[in-house]
């Protein structure tokens, strides 16, 4: 970690809020006046997020990817939150916080995975990128020709429920193309969907979350941010999911049908991984 | 904790997020058909909490609220995001989640607290609520004095920076009455704004998170559930200190500027408070 | 928030870890020569926590605590824990913070409520402490009297499994005692147990989790802190939960239990707690 | 993921802890006879984690690692724990969690790192493993070559405060030598110490985190579980920055020292990274 001379009085620079006695300002905008009644909170995410306000249509296609990922019902992290709340109603931000650290690589992780994997291969065409669907095609199977080589999935290709296709998925491509953002990620990625069974035998899904990534990073937002909106679309989903808890709860129950199952077992004592025996000379 | 009969098999029921193989439903609705590109994020939020879509001017009024917790520079959430991330990059969740902590009695509580006095006031009314400014301002009065009498502050009274008024009080007031939901909690909240001072001798601003906490009373939101929506506003901030701490980041600073000004103290035994001494006879 | 003079360089004052180029110390130890090797991790939580270096009888206690409430299975933050997991295999810490979060009022308070609340009495003792059983019979059978007449429960007791008795609650008890750390708390606990019939009606329990908080008080601990030692305790079980999920998973099993069953139901709309109707001359 | 059977009532087996009407059982053992009063807490930790019992030396090396890393003053996670305290005291849960999540792969990571590094290498040594000093050097050349060949560091070799050793590794390998557990992994790193001046060309310290990577390894626990371990430490110390935090506060003076040094500055907008420009026949 580096050092910093200590006698300079540290500054600490944002352009996000900031308040005098008599004002406060948000992204250098007065907060009363210009932001509150007439920005939108999916535009306002939007806008912390950039640093710059998006277009009407920018936050659409936003808007609709938060909907697309607010809840899913009975997730790990709906489960989480509600079991949570349970063992601390003192804390609503506990229960919140404790679902949000269940949306990593697995669950929510597809629209990042996606988004950044569209990034990495548009970013390195060598040359132009396509201008029409059958050059879009063609470096699509070249795409999941090498992932196939590699033995990698492509981030965003099949769902275990929606197996004939996830209804998010055209709809998503539908505004953008309606708000003129349909991009060179979305373009790769439904291309991706065209061409895969040419390359993997079978007909597979182009799922909403990956969809989600390829429409946020049209939206020219970061990559390393993408998992983050996730979780915002989220926060909206557990807050629903704790609402319907404190009305109608299930948490108790699914806490008793684990509980009461328990199935109690000799230990199994853990063994290291072997290493190679001591030699000597060797 | 009770007991479940154990023959029956668990049930658990929602009514958020559902999928079957062809179809995704959120609250009853097509999501893909009638919630993508058609309802905007802090709409969606409102319904997902309250079951029930609201009106246009319900979600300006909400939204209008959420714009004004979203962020306010450099609070204890906001560093310890930034903090959190700088010890594990890796994990945007854990960023957030830990910044969300943050948000409980002290920081974020206010909206709550004020929404929630507002409406325990409101349901002690012996007879029926004013219908005029004089009769809230009898109200306030006699809330203010009773207070008093109890040694204790006005949730939303008062405010460390913004000592001659929030700017965001009057704004969402303003906003409250276009849309026609200025009711019984922001009604009672003004009125304390204009008579306090007859009680405390001083005057004092009706700050912005108290109002926030009044207009989320107006519009019928759970009371249980006020820091909630402060959290979720949150959210969206945190993500913005995130992307700035990204591209600009101080965290480094800021711990630095802590550690390096450490100051060795001896330990100090700590002792527990005294009890009476053992006796006896007594 | 007090304002602070912004002329003074802040100093941090912490009498706990510290290093120079040389050394590190740990509350004004040495921490390579005189802790690592020669202070257990038990003594080191306890003497963190006070400043004090605990004796070993006192230790001695403190880690039997500690086992009490390590792990008791299945419960709402192992499960959490387990089930963040599945979602987020990439973050380790966010599974421990996650399970921790659900260590609140309900699931670990009772061993804070207790503690604070046997010391509650003993503080508000007039005159001196019993010195034998009558006079700790009597203050118990006045302390569950006055909590009956306010219709509260006495925290510690009653148990929703060991309804015929905890088996910690003698041990630990025991323990204390050999260790001659068995003190007014304690008394008050024991003293409650003999009682509480008489009062009641029923013969209820002493559970472990409170004869914790009790032992936890006797040992001279910060009552604010009594819930953080029952979560040092919970994460070496959580630590035992991830490690017996990474080997034999049932994460995934507990998940679809819950989503598999899952019942749609039609959305219920919120309707806020009604208000007195508008009067007017009221 | 998979599918169930859904017929077969799901049971869920656990080696941890189960109760009966009676007793009280982790990992077979009965808890109030057996464990309580006499196993140590830091005994029980690696029991819990590996579902065997340690040996007195494998538990006194263990509780030395967390001693080591228990507490360094005001790191990130130490910071972020008492602000988090500041505006949620109503949650010891919450400061806990949020501090823990700071334990990243930055500021905790080391340990982890260190842990797997050595092993990777040790696992991949084609043949047998050294016998004596020299042939770890071997190893040690190689393998500091290797890494540098790559540019990569060497996990545990260097520190940014302790440049001319840190007094934890000495100090751990000593007490690993006593109780007859110093193994591969600490032989590796230790050779790691003494040769890797030959190919870097200065002389950088083994840092106290990786030589604690190192020890764990040694005695053999889960290499997927090494950060959670050093989180258990932690968890500890975080409690003594809670306490003290409660008694002599900063975190107060943390937080302004940072928000009155804000400096407001203009939206920096968002660009993302850019793609090559469509082109079309390429």
């Amino acid at each position: 970690m580096s050092e910093r001379p200590q006698d300079a009085k540290p500054q600490y620079p944002t352009a996000l809020g900031a308040s005098s006695l008599e004002s406060i300002t948000l992204l250098g905008t007065d907060l009363a006046r210009d932001v509150m009644g007439t920005v939108g909170f999916g535009e306002l995410s939007f806008w912390l997020a950039t640093q710059r306000r998006p277009t009407p249509g920018e936050t659409r296609v936003f808007e609709a990817v938060l909907a697309a990922l607010a809840d899913h019902g009975f997730t790990p992290t709906a489960i989480v939150t509600r079991l949570t709340y349970l063992g601390a109603p003192d804390s609503i931000q506990g229960a919140l916080a404790a679902g949000l650290l269940g949306g990593g690589s697995r669950f929510l992780g597809v629209t990042e995975d996606c988004g950044r994997f569209l990034h990495d291969v548009l970013s390195g065409v060598d040359g132009a990128l396509p201008v029409d669907d059958a050059g879009w095609d063609a470096l699509a199977l070249e795409t999941v020709t090498a992932q196939r080589a590699l033995g990698r999935f492509v981030p965003g290709l099949g769902h275990h429920v929606h197996k004939q296709g996830d209804p998010r998925t055209p709809r998503l491509m539908e505004i953008a193309t309606q708000e003129g953002v349909f991009g060179p990620h979305l373009s790769l990625f439904a291309a991706i969907g065209r061409v895969h069974e040419q390359v993997l035998g079978k007909r597979l899904p182009l799922n909403g979350a990956g969809v989600c990534g390829a429409a946020l990073a049209d939206l020219g937002l970061p990559l390393e941010l993408l998992r983050g909106f996730a979780l915002l679309a989220r926060t909206a989903g557990l807050i629903g999911q704790l609402a319907e808890e404190l009305r109608h709860p299930v948490a108790n129950d699914i806490f008793l049908s684990v509980d009461l199952n328990n199935a109690p077992v000799d230990p199994d004592p853990y063994a290291a991984p072997p290493l190679p025996a001591a030699g000597g000379q060797a």
